[in-house]
């Protein structure tokens, strides 16, 4: 979903909201900077003067989308296998610096990158840099160390994906979205695949995708651009590439010709619940401004409960629980239009799709008015002023551009090119891609089939500091 | 489908249809021998000393489940490109050979294999190893021969697949039917790719797999077992591996959990289909004989006129033009069955549905009768004994077994195995695969999507000739 996106993308700008809900451009996160150090590392260094820490972020350009024929898992098992030590720095020592400072740390896997970061004391950066070049070259594998962190990556997939029908409905959504893509993967992995999965296959995903020039380095917080720039050159810039990074080729996807469906039923669902998904642009493959367009035809038709879905199915036609819709559109290679409803009480779910449908035909048919327009602008702007206050999220904006296909000048430009988004675009995009062809409809049912209930989007895996 | 090996496994025993339409095993084809070469090559000889003819066939154990990720089709775009010449014989010079003496030649292109036949006077069996050995090392490909090339496999693709909405839905089957497995792919593989395939790929997939080591030589007809064997060392025997042939490394397909739905609207369908697919096992990869028991299930269920679905269906409640099923178990990693039906005039296709369920429902309930059981094991033997008098049937009922996880063995054996299979195992087999989430079902409707109308079965590419 694009909440991320909407999240952090306008924070880059900064906006100040005013008592009446407008919002103005004035930018208050200002002078961010980015370089390349010599051996190709992408360096991007967000000044956050509010507090005396920062936030220390090194994103590969590698996740499950870039893993090799059989070996579905292995971005993200890399990612845990990351914390096993190295000559200079054993296993444990990362965690016990940030434990030791009060601060929090975090790494995560999605389809396009693998993110490592902490939130710290400005004074430990140095030391944080050292530790994280030190781990991407010099990571010490064992069968000893590698395989007791198998079992916890499929116990992992067991927790949050095979106990939770839906996740399992989303898993199975993917899967038949795409027919020739790897986002078709999940990014935890299929089991059977991740069983399989071992040193050798850790290894060389590392060796395939863990150098400077595949690497980008976000610095947010209480530094000035020059004094980042002394330290990354000390610790990354003296980094060499011991191998050229691998060109991400990803096998395309054929244009969408059938609609599809997938009906999952699961005795542990509590209740029924119906998604859908089309395959979009995303903002690295879109021509035209259609992803932004997107982004506000999801809000408009999905976004709380002023959106068309929630007033039709839950409020007027009272046939859903809810219902709402999303956009994702940060994949370097595609994204992805969701829309969603779980029928009322004692509701039949087919009335939901048809009340799903009825709002897609009527915006397809009649746009979008004036009023929903700009209301979406300002929602999604709005929304974006109150995450200024994570340094977090402010950094992992430019992690993710910079790993799929964007730019920090997309990132710092996306407030205009939403406000310049017109009812036209946003009738064309809805005709274009709300296209049943592009879709998958999936019913998670409450049924008669044995298969365990907790987890949130399979398509990122976020991972705490403790491993 | 299974009408190939029902045709030729068979065949490989033989067996005498009484008058009386009883079949009795006395083996007709005899002497079937096998033998390795020192550089790992397998031989079959099958002396057919009705006519001085041979058929000479060379497999390789490469198909398209077997391609790199992204380079969907290398492996039929290689078999094309086989026919472009050696130093010694240029292109077009198999060709004129097979022509001059009345012959026949073809190449085809599986999921799990690549044959290359020729069926001509006995006494160019020497000719027809020295050209196929030749061109199992020297090949010479450059980019003036190889990219006209691509666009005829381009062309063949719009001709077979894109103009044909019934090839286009099994295409949406397979696609949707796999999550993980490159069963998932078409064998002529999808659009985007083809057009990227290059002369490299082409030698890379051509020195991943076309060695002896990984290869099958198949002859049958007029010689004796010690004729092919001095030819085949002479020419095949040779021959040096200069590398090792990859392992067939594919992706384990997670075990199905959802039901599936593929709606293809098609404005070139002259009437609407079902068709429906379940994950099976196949003779490769069953255990207890569950593979017989589906063949012979798929026999009873839809294997003509008398089956249970066309009676009921078509005779009965006259909802249906025509139905049937099919069992494919050649697969290496995997099979399926399948059922299929088309609404009579003015009939909604739900009710063909509706009574493939019932039928469905029916034997996992009830299982079959006495009289249905033995019908179907004479109708599969029947049928097999008809294609005797297919020489090339034959031999590449061999090459297929050799190629897709099964010995000479059990081709010759399949016959007992089919006899052996009760009633129970037919009623467990179809309660254990006939499972809804195993499935994909596809509805073709003619609709209002353009798309392109004329292929058989996607899954395997046959080549004439002419190239």
């Amino acid at each position: 979903m694009s909440a991320l996106r909407r999240l952090l993308l306008v924070t880059a700008l900064g906006l100040n909201l005013s008592l009446a809900g407008q919002v103005s451009a004035e930018p208050i996160i200002k002078n961010v900077s980015t370089f390349m150090l010599g051996n190709g590392m992408q360096v991007v260094v967000i000044p956050d003067h509010r507090a005396p820490v920062v936030t220390h972020m090194v994103y590969y350009k590698a996740g499950s989308a870039d893993e090799p024929m059989g070996e579905a898992g292995i971005a993200h098992f890399l990612e845990h296998l990351m914390f096993k030590g190295t000559p200079r720095y054993p296993a444990g020592e990362l965690d016990r610096v940030i434990r030791i400072n009060g601060g929090e740390g975090n790494a995560f896997t999605t389809r396009d990158y693998t993110g490592y970061y902490q939130r710290i004391a400005r004074d430990q950066l140095d030391l944080m840099m050292d530790l994280e070049a030190d781990r991407m070259q010099n990571l010490v594998l064992k069968d000893e160390n590698v395989l007791p962190e198998r079992d916890v990556i499929l116990e992992e997939r067991r927790e949050r994906i095979d106990n939770d029908p839906s996740s399992l409905l989303g898993e199975q959504l993917d899967s038949v979205l795409y027919h020739a893509h790897p986002y078709q993967k999940p990014v935890i992995g299929w089991m059977e695949e991740m069983k399989q999965l071992d040193r050798e296959d850790a290894i060389d995903f590392y060796r395939t995708f863990y150098t400077p020039a595949n690497a980008v380095l976000v610095v947010a917080g209480d530094v000035t651009a020059e004094e980042v720039k002394a330290l990354a050159e000390k610790r990354y810039g003296v980094l060499k590439n011991t191998f050229t990074p691998k060109p991400r080729l990803r096998t395309p996807e054929p244009e969408p010709i059938a609609a599809r469906r997938v009906i999952l039923k699961d005795n542990r669902a509590a209740s029924p619940m119906l998604q859908r998904a089309y395959v979009a642009p995303s903002y690295a493959t879109d021509s035209d401004g259609e992803a932004e367009a997107l982004e506000i035809l999801a809000e408009i038709m999905g976004g709380g409960t002023t959106s068309r879905l929630y007033r039709k199915l839950v409020v007027d036609d009272r046939v859903a629980a809810y219902s709402g819709a999303w956009y994702s559109g940060d994949g370097l290679d595609s994204g992805s239009f969701s829309v969603y409803g779980a029928p009322a009480p004692a509701v039949d779910i087919a009335r939901v799709e048809t009340g799903i449908d009825a709002v897609i035909e009527d915006i397809i048919t009649n746009g979008v008015t004036p009023e929903e327009l700009a209301r979406a602008k300002n929602r999604l702007i709005a929304a974006s002023v109150y995450s200024l206050d994570s340094q977090s999220a402010l950094a992992r904006s430019f992690g993710t551009a910079l790993t799929t296909g964007q730019t920090v000048e997309d990132v710092l430009e996306w407030p205009q090119r939403i406000e310049a988004v017109t009812a036209e675009q946003v009738k064309a995009a809805a005709a274009r891609v709300l296209d049943e062809r592009r879709s998958v409809t999936g019913l998670l049912l409450p049924g008669d089939n044995p298969s365990g209930a907790a987890a949130p989007n399979p398509a990122a895996l976020d991972s705490a500091t403790q491993h």
